[in-house]
């Protein structure tokens, strides 16, 4: 594993018996200076305890350290459940001698149980101790649950001659439908920034990578993504072009972890782009493209590689939006399988079929209707995906 | 094979090459009389040649035939499409005598390819010679694709003293999500009524019934769902109480034929009501119950038999609409197993995991916010939903 240390912030992940399997589960990210906190949260109306307690404690766009377990998402758990949360994180504070307050928490896994917090308090000595600049990648095996890699992607940019470092993880594993399961992301940079200005920042990038992953309000009861800037640098994001920098910098760790969790999209053996144009508006090329990632017929073509375009164009017209049908192409990578809503026949269906044999592609639609653009990323549907969720909890 | 025969109309079904396995794969229904006609369309943008064209036809609501063939769903064909829609009426209508107009016509199969109207004009005397009052079972053979069983239900009402022959066949077995496959319902009976009173008759009754299988507006390119009325029973559908003893039994015909829909579902191993009650309107309760039905998480918990509540609650708090989670109760058949939006403790888990074993139950989701209502029928979702949906055009 290479990548950039993020100077200012310590991490590390260990078992503490939370996951039945014997594997890590707890996690802790530790920032030296009290770090400017964003966070981004499910839509779901059914919120574990650790959204609910983290949108609390960033009103103040302030926080210290988060501890993250896997095995459990603490959700559906009433009021024990927050207090559950709450006491985790005074666990995990005495240690680090710090307040309880700046300690935000995740969680992620069965939803409906009770968080074992003896667990944790036995475990938190060895957590705190095991904090390290290289404890990343513990960090981020201890946060998975069906993943079946960390998702680690950390760049350096340059700004006004100094190197600011932005280091992201994540978990999730389950976007082949964007209910299937967490998806947690944990941002760590050097600079530093008011709150509302990482809030901004954090949204927009939120928006072009892990919401192109997901349907808005599509979400489970857990996810969130925060961003940490704990300042070390001596970078503050103040000026438009300096935050516009940064911006870029933070899209593409965003976008890289996001493509990483479709990659590993449960029972995944595609990454597909789907890439609308030419609809009414954007929204519009949206919604269809949205409406092609979640097609289950869609993605179980991808997997059986084959290149059934009239499941395309069915899932396109009932998206509810006025299309033409006659002005439809529709491209498999740079092969286009369908002009003007016609199949171009055996050959282009073969070349089609050859695309389809890649671990990455993209379907293109072109609707011919105006200048609206969207794209989504998925996965397609296996019967490994079945598999791992007819027998997630046993 | 037990079912009433509906005087007036004969059947037949047979081998004319258009699928590739051998099977039937051409049917006719033709009634003795012109019938009195009404028809229910798919709402996708993008429509088959034959529901364009029988929505043209059908302005006038009278028919005197269908002619089905599966294996080819003539759709996104362009207008060559519809010119082989209307030479394949006109093909059989030339054999029966009456004028091509009189002829509707219905395709299920693999979209973009060209029908074969030379094999059509092939069969077309076979056809029309195979035609009996008992032809219903060849019929409903030559109709099916991915289907495992023929599917179709009969009855028989006293109104005012005369008996009232129902028979409906239907087809359709990608009911699992609403897009999977084309669904058609074709319904004889010997009543007669004005077009329009059994279009209402038609539409309150598949609003009941196939509609509890399919999110409005989430349909195939060739669903249809038609009812002719050809009159021998001397019955004509016109005062007020005659209609509803008729709408009653239309009503159990269809709904028959929908759930055997699902239990034929592609891969499907269970049939499962989705019930929510306590919703603030129906509408917000139907939203909550086909967000269920249509979870990937939820059926594939199914199929594996997992009592996996976190799954629906996460589901209902996805739907969009304001609940609360801690009001919420669900109940796996009898057994209560969340309750205030709590687990209700391991003894009700394993009740609720031996209701699972059932192959049919009903899910009851209450969500104790006002006096809403909604059922939606779905199945779980296998291992050879996967198989058969990767491997259906190969």
């Amino acid at each position: 594993m290479e990548h950039h240390l993020c100077p200012g912030f310590r991490f590390s992940g260990i078992t503490a018996g939370i996951k039945k399997n014997n594997t890590k589960d707890l996690g802790l990210i530790f920032s030296e200076t009290v770090a400017d906190t964003a966070g981004v949260f499910t839509k779901n109306r059914v919120q574990a305890a650790c959204v609910t307690l983290n949108k609390q404690r960033l009103t103040a766009g302030k926080s210290r350290a988060v501890v993250v377990n896997s095995g459990n998402a603490n959700c559906c758990t009433g009021p024990e459940g927050m207090q559950d949360a709450v006491r985790s994180a005074e666990i995990i504070a005495g240690r680090l001698n710090i307040p309880g307050e700046q300690i935000l928490v995740a969680s992620t896994g069965v939803i409906g149980q009770r968080l074992p917090v003896s667990k944790i308090e036995t475990a938190a000595p060895l957590l705190v101790e095991a904090l390290s600049a290289t404890g990343l990648y513990d960090f981020s095996q201890a946060i998975l649950t069906t993943d079946l890699a960390p998702k680690i992607h950390s760049l350096q940019v340059d700004m006004d001659g100094v190197p600011v470092t932005i280091t992201g993880v994540a978990k999730g594993s389950g976007m082949i439908k964007p209910d299937m399961a967490t998806m947690l992301c944990f941002i760590c940079t050097d600079a530093a920034g008011a709150p509302e200005v990482l809030q901004r920042l954090l949204v927009s990038g939120v928006e072009r990578s892990f919401n192109r992953i997901t349907v808005d309000g599509d979400t489970s009861t857990n996810d969130m993504v925060l961003l940490m800037a704990g300042g070390l640098s001596g970078v503050r994001l103040q000026d438009q072009s300096q935050i516009e920098v940064f911006q870029k910098a933070l899209d593409e760790v965003l976008t890289t972890l996001a493509k990483k969790v479709v990659k590993d999209g449960e029972g995944a053996t595609k990454l597909v782009e789907i890439a609308v144009t030419g609809a009414e508006t954007d929204q519009a090329a949206r919604i269809i493209a949205e409406t092609v990632a979640h097609s289950n017929l869609v993605k179980t073509a991808f997997f059986g590689e084959d290149a059934n375009w009239g499941r395309i164009i069915a899932a396109v017209g009932r998206a509810g939006l006025p299309i033409d049908p006659d002005k439809i192409s529709i491209f498999f990578d740079e092969v286009r399988l369908v002009e003007k809503g016609r199949w171009c026949g055996a050959a282009a269906e073969a070349a089609a079929t050859r695309v389809l044999k890649k671990p990455e592609f993209m379907i293109h639609i072109g609707l011919a209707q105006g200048h609206g653009r969207a794209w989504i990323w998925t996965c397609d549907f296996s019967i490994d995906y079945v598999k791992i969720n007819a027998n997630y909890r046993s």
